[in-house]
């Protein structure tokens, strides 16, 4: 049992000095990369055959990789939640898990189903995230997901507003373009392309109004993407000012209570202590 | 009359509890979705025979419920504003009542004028806003509202600033573009087209300057649309600030009411209080 | 001299109660707006003779209209400095004054010299700024200027690395894309359109780069221009907490000199104060 | 020997009084300036002979400038790095000399390998980012440098957090998009052209999707650009606001220890101090 104890050690991240740790901890992350790349290379059309046939070949050994890492991982999950139950599901059914599922299921569910092997591969992808565990960002990482989780709410409703407003957009500008441009503005669904690229100020050029009224709306909603920005900014920048200031407050209490306590008053003609 | 009280305590957002009053909150804003959809389904073309009776006789039944608690609301006034005078008309010319007037108006117009129901069919939408009443997001809705109440003078100084540069800026680049393009640029008005997607940075790429001056101007509107973000940013990210601070400085002083008061300091020579 | 006093009064904007003076100067903004609506008017093509007659007696009548107000101003500029020496250069070359200048000269300049009227008329839109003037938005924009001048020293700088990355932008870019596109990226100068329409992600779409290293750059540039809003944002955030901060600071020290002095402390077995 | 140290005294940034320095600083920025300018011009194309020659003449003898000033730089560096080793070493590695040296080098590496000129002629601008060491400037840009480089971790994670949404929005991109447009979206590193400009939101318009699926994906790219933009202006108000009340709080403490020391108690019925 202590192998199975030493083993989650190595799994998780490492601790500075636990050389082993570490290396299996780059070297998957080494393998991650690698991935990435091989689905980068593997897009461009004309490959030659060698670096098709070496593509394979790496797709073989890095699922053989990722899937004994995962295998080892749901082994070793006891020691993730020690004295709780049902750790096994408890680990199959966490978010970092899942996604580790996700990198290698692609390659084993044409054994079982039909599909498109191609589509899938792309969640291999989402193992990129797993980067974000590294060390080194830890504490801005750390940070910025307590701001944002501080600021849920606010973040919620500004995304459910904007939802409102694009929805509310395409409709009424559904309306008022069809007639002028039905292949551009065919329905509201298609219309909320237009809303999108317009409250984001992208405007790629490919859907404008041409109407008089249509191009007052798309001012109007134009310039309310101006305040769709300042509100996330001014969100977030109050989320991260309160995080800081409550860090701050945090370390000056903690401050207080190191000092020594105050030299006691003594009364100078009775030699008694005052208070 | 105790059944016109409780009608509306059930009409009204429910207590956590008054089963009857949450049934019929979640019942309407169901009804409310389910419109939403019904417009996006209509707009789109070619739709089987079928959907559109369907369409149709969801229409009725969704007038009617609605037109049913618009009455209700109405007839339940005096209990939103007790103790004062006029509460049907009161409560009649409040926003969220014009705004569900809005949505039932349109069909019944027809009747009278004869109007565009296609048109008219749009303000139904404006329904979805009742949706902000629900409990779930009212903390963060609130104080968003309080800070944008907060910051109106300063946001409706931007908004005018903005407005005058737009103006500013079509006419300067009317007397620039208009001869080069006299169809993009014919006159100030439709100059205001290029100045809003400038400034706002959307830029279709419809209409653009061509001459040198032009292209000049066309930059310094693109800059200052930077400026023109930055702005309302720094402003609800100072209002967002000032909102939170206000709120630590209560629940501070809240606290220190708290506090139980000082020990009383004593002479130890002669037993008697110091202050 | 009485009556010059007054009329200086009169000018200057009203104090509430001041009926005459309010007139005036609600009477010369309808003048500016209706002057702002006459150069939008005569920007469209094909207006009918009699509204074309009708704009040139209106161009007549408010050229007369703000000859007189700056004729009165300036005879009145004593009042407005007064104790100082040269009084009427002083109120000449201010900078309201010079606007209101600028809103007049270009009727009277083909009389004298010969110069294109229209583009000249343009300057009158100038006379628009004065409406910030207005007292209800007085407050907002005196914040507003207090916290530009206060960050004045870092929006240059920002100002001042924009344009640097503007120029070492095209710089590069007219080198890397000049030979693919010699039409659109002929020269430096004229490369700087790209590089503000990529930099405050405006992107038209007339000019953008087609080789692969062109790609990188602009992709590098518009991602630097996220940053270039983020910048001024940040500044105008902080200076807008610092002036509120500072507010409240001053009314806080206010409030500590309002309160009263603390009751001395006596020494209670000998009845003389202590301290 | 005294000589060199008044060279190093002249050639670092000038003190107020210094003639000799301001000079020499004013100097070579003014060759800088004139250099950007050239280089400007010269992108032209049909430009006079006489010019050509001119220009020409202008940038042997800048180059000359450039070269002696280096020199001298490093002759001496010694008193750049009292005390310490290596100085000559020292100062060629820092970040200052080697822009200058990647100002003059492109002029003489020709004589040496065979390279384009106009090429590596655009390093010379590199010399513009030493105007940032101008006085009437040093304020802001410290400050501004010290945010950057406080909230550093934060910025390099939403960087490589951008990088890494860039990657997989192209990656689905491609896989949805490359069989409708296979000309615009080729592979996972061209479709990262489109991922940039959507993101960014400058939008060009040269590529966009065209199947439903991918207009979808391009939406919600879009509206994550929102956040991205919001990110970064809520770090660096933060930043701002926390390197301000560093500095109100360090000018706080410093009036503190100013402050004379409180007059001593004396406890009145003895004539002796307490405490």
């Amino acid at each position: 049992m202590i192998q199975r104890k030493r083993l989650f050690e190595i799994l998780e991240r490492g601790m500075p000095g636990d050389t082993a740790s570490v290396v299996v901890d780059y070297g998957i992350i080494s393998v991650i990369v690698l991935n990435i790349g091989a689905v980068i290379i593997s897009s461009f059309n004309d490959l030659p055959a060698l670096l098709k046939q070496g593509l394979s070949i790496f797709e073989y050994i890095s699922i053989a990789i990722f899937t004994l890492e995962y295998g080892l991982r749901v082994w070793t999950a006891p020691y993730k939640y020690p004295g709780r139950r049902f750790a096994y599901l408890r680990y199959i059914v966490s978010f970092m898990a899942m996604i580790d599922l996700c990198a290698i299921l692609p390659f084993y569910l044409p054994f079982i189903v039909g599909v498109d092997l191609r589509i899938l591969r792309i969640l291999r992808l989402f193992r990129l995230l797993r980067i974000l565990k590294l060390n080194r960002y830890n504490n801005a990482v750390e940070l910025m997901a307590k701001v944002f989780t501080g600021e849920k709410e606010k973040i919620l409703t500004t995304v459910f507003m904007t939802g409102l407003m694009l929805l509310l957009a395409s409709s009424v500008m559904y309306y008022i373009e069809n007639t002028a441009q039905p292949d551009k503005f065919p329905n509201i669904i298609a219309t909320l392309w237009w809303a999108v690229a317009t409250l984001t100020t992208v405007g790629y050029g490919d859907v404008y109004p041409i109407t008089h009224i249509g191009k007052v709306l798309s001012g109007v909603i134009a310039l309310l993407g101006i305040g769709l920005v300042a509100l996330p900014a001014g969100i977030i920048s109050s989320g991260f000012i309160k995080a800081i200031s409550r860090e701050e407050q945090a370390a000056k209490e903690e401050s207080l209570q190191e000092k020594p306590p105050e030299a006691k008053r003594v009364c100078p003609h009775c030699g008694k202590e005052i208070e």
